[in-house]
């Protein structure tokens, strides 16, 4: 990697491909596996800036896309970058822009979301396929491809915007994060072969350009990003081209396939073609499961808005033994039943939230639509991730990774019964 | 006072009544004047207990009207009351719920606010008089008078809901605050002489069975509330009556008058008249203005909305020299002017917003609709409240509380011009 920049590999599982490993930057150290909250406007939404550092947090992601349209690249810069601006002390990540200004258009027209799942909010997009503008406008595609980059409308104000391999990575410098990302085109789960085929060879195109606008003597590091779909040539042949060229670090991007076996099928051919000594990055995956099967995959690190939006729609996540595949890690505040609970959310948590609030309370503050509620929340199911991650890292620095994952997955097998006195955390 | 309780008067302002008190509660102390943070629903909105106290506040107010639809007083009780429930370890005060009742009915059925104004947010309504439906319902009044009590509708769900002096204390008894309220009626500032007396008969009557509902030996102070709207003979009568019934404390409640010197002549008439040595609570006010004038004439203790609603809406409180009589004191942060400005929004200030953001990210957060941008600015104005308090106690103490008032209100008499380099500070 580049002068300030260093990625060691300290630990590897004995049975799996899980890896922990020190990433150092300019901003301090990253220990690896990482999930990195994801700061989309310049802020955790609703988290302090400690209160994040406090759940354990040292890596964070901020969005390219909807900072460079508001406050806008120059003005970051002017106002002295990223970490001056938001007040994070550690390092930060910005991802190229790509991926929302493709997931604003050609997701939408598929109707699919970055995993393959429907968007549940707007059902009448759902079986729509093909070029189609997005409800509710008359003014066409939200976003159109050519060969040298995207342009699209601004979630905002509808205004028209251009991103290319040389403006995503002038935008990134100006913001000034730590690691930033290769221009790439992100395809929909949805899309073809041919279609995907195509759209991978401009984001190689583009990798070699974005490579050519960020020159080694640049003190940000430059994160390759492969695509290719979920098809299998086009995966193994994206990693071995992104792979051979000189990256800081790489990101696993694109569709990962239409559920969650294909995901993790994406990721075996993926993963085992990209250098051992680099940082390798899923982009956009926070499920527990999907966490799981990652790192004993080799990903050292995530990035993820799930932790934060379930937080404001009330849902919590738990730890074993309260949570279980069955609740899916998660509690429901909204339920009646909490309304006077006297306990924490979760009594093995040490968040600020367990440690202090009932749930009756909890539940109060979003029935009464209070914010602190949401902050509460949002601060827990980081907490939460922080503290998954911690307990992955240790259990691959003692080769115990794949008990640990039992203990999550096959709670039977570790004597605790799917149901019994924790039975009141339904699904969220 | 009763037992657990004491108020004693340590300093009093050569030149006006101003006066610095201690209260002695069971759960700490409060210097006076003190400005009470309302935490309607059992929490200051966007603010943490922890944020909340480093603020310096010290006596915080919950609203009955609101606790006893949600989460209810019972439900309150078992979970241990308010303290234990919102988690402020420091004195706590609840109103009697009257306020709220008769100021969702009566108060809008005038189209007027609490003093005078008309409800910006309901200008077809402002122009009636006379009893008329709430706009957009046809079940008739939110709330309907009699001899005993009040009825009214829950703002949440339209139920029937009944307040009465044994039912108020019973309510309050049940949340647990140190300080509760007896049960009045509120008049609007437009109800006539006839109105106002008849209503004022009630309260007296209500504040005499509010006394029997919660006798000496019950562990909360119980304050009394003179009424009397803007009407002369009516203030001073019902000065002299609740001033003459044993209650811990005093409040000067109900309608303050169509404007601010309204107001003022309200306090001449009642304050000079309330004992000396007892604790006297202004009900509801909260302007820069009104606190240097209360105070001037012997008020102990505020609560208002206002600083944590004026956040909410950008609009962030400055101590002299940036805030003036000419700007209200206030910053308007969605002000494009602050787009780039790296300046804290008030450099002589020590809240977390001030020591560590800049405006143009304060204002990038309204714009992005970020919850962090309303809680920095909630603490800051709560912060700013809480310093006011400390300056006037320190003022009353060295006798110079004129001088800080003429600081804050004569500006050019203390050599800053009223523009000038902080000209930016716009009307809010």
């Amino acid at each position: 990697m580049r002068a300030g920049f260093s990625f060691e590999v300290l630990a590897v599982d004995s049975a799996t491909s899980a890896r922990v490993g020190l990433l150092r930057t300019p901003h301090g150290d990253v220990e690896t596996p990482v999930f990195c909250p994801v700061g989309t406007a310049a802020t955790v939404k609703s988290v302090s800036v400690d209160e994040l550092e406090a759940t354990g947090a040292t890596l964070c992601l901020a969005n390219t896309y909807h900072l460079m349209l508001r406050p806008g690249a120059d003005r970051m810069e002017r106002l002295g970058g990223l970490h001056q601006f938001m007040q994070w002390p550690r390092p930060l990540m910005t991802d190229s822009g790509g991926f929302q200004a493709f997931s604003l258009g050609l997701a939408r027209e598929h109707g699919v979301s970055k995993i393959g799942g429907v968007f549940p909010e707007e059902p009448s997009q759902a079986k729509k396929s093909g070029p189609t503008a997005r409800k509710g406008t008359d003014k066409g595609k939200l976003a159109t491809v050519d060969d040298d980059g995207v342009t699209f409308r601004s979630f905002i104000d509808g205004s028209m915007h251009r991103l290319n391999p040389e403006i995503s990575i002038g935008l990134q410098q100006k913001l000034g994060a730590d690691l930033i990302v290769a221009f790439d085109e992100c395809t929909s789960p949805l899309s073809d072969h041919e279609y995907t085929r195509e759209a991978m060879e401009r984001t190689h195109r583009w990798a070699v350009r974005s490579l050519q606008a960020h020159p080694p003597d640049r003190p940000q590091a430059l994160m390759g990003i492969v695509q290719g779909g979920a098809y299998e040539d086009l995966r193994r042949a994206s990693t071995r081209y992104i792979a051979s060229l000189p990256f800081d670090a790489f990101c696993v991007g694109g569709s990962l396939g239409k559920n969650k076996s294909e995901m993790h099928q994406v990721l075996d051919w993926s993963v085992p073609d990209l250098p051992t000594d680099r940082f390798r990055h899923l982009l956009g995956i926070g499920d527990v499961d999907d966490m799981f099967e990652s790192v004993q995959r080799g990903i050292d690190s995530f990035d993820c808005v799930l932790p934060t939006r379930f937080a404001r729609h009330g849902n919590l996540l738990l730890t074993p033994p309260l949570g279980r595949p069955a609740n899916r890690f998660r509690l429901n505040v909204w339920n009646a039943r909490h309304a006077e609970d006297p306990s924490p959310v979760d009594p093995s948590c040490g968040c600020p939230l367990c440690t202090r609030y009932s749930r009756a309370y909890l539940r109060h503050l979003f029935q009464a639509q209070e914010l602190l509620g949401i902050r509460l929340a949002s601060v827990h199911n980081l907490w939460f991730m922080q503290d998954l991650m911690r307990k992955m890292r240790a259990s691959i620095r003692t080769a115990t990774f794949a008990s640990l994952k039992a203990e999550w997955f096959e709670p039977e097998a570790h004597g605790r019964p799917r149901s019994g006195p924790q039975s009141d955390c339904g699904p969220a």
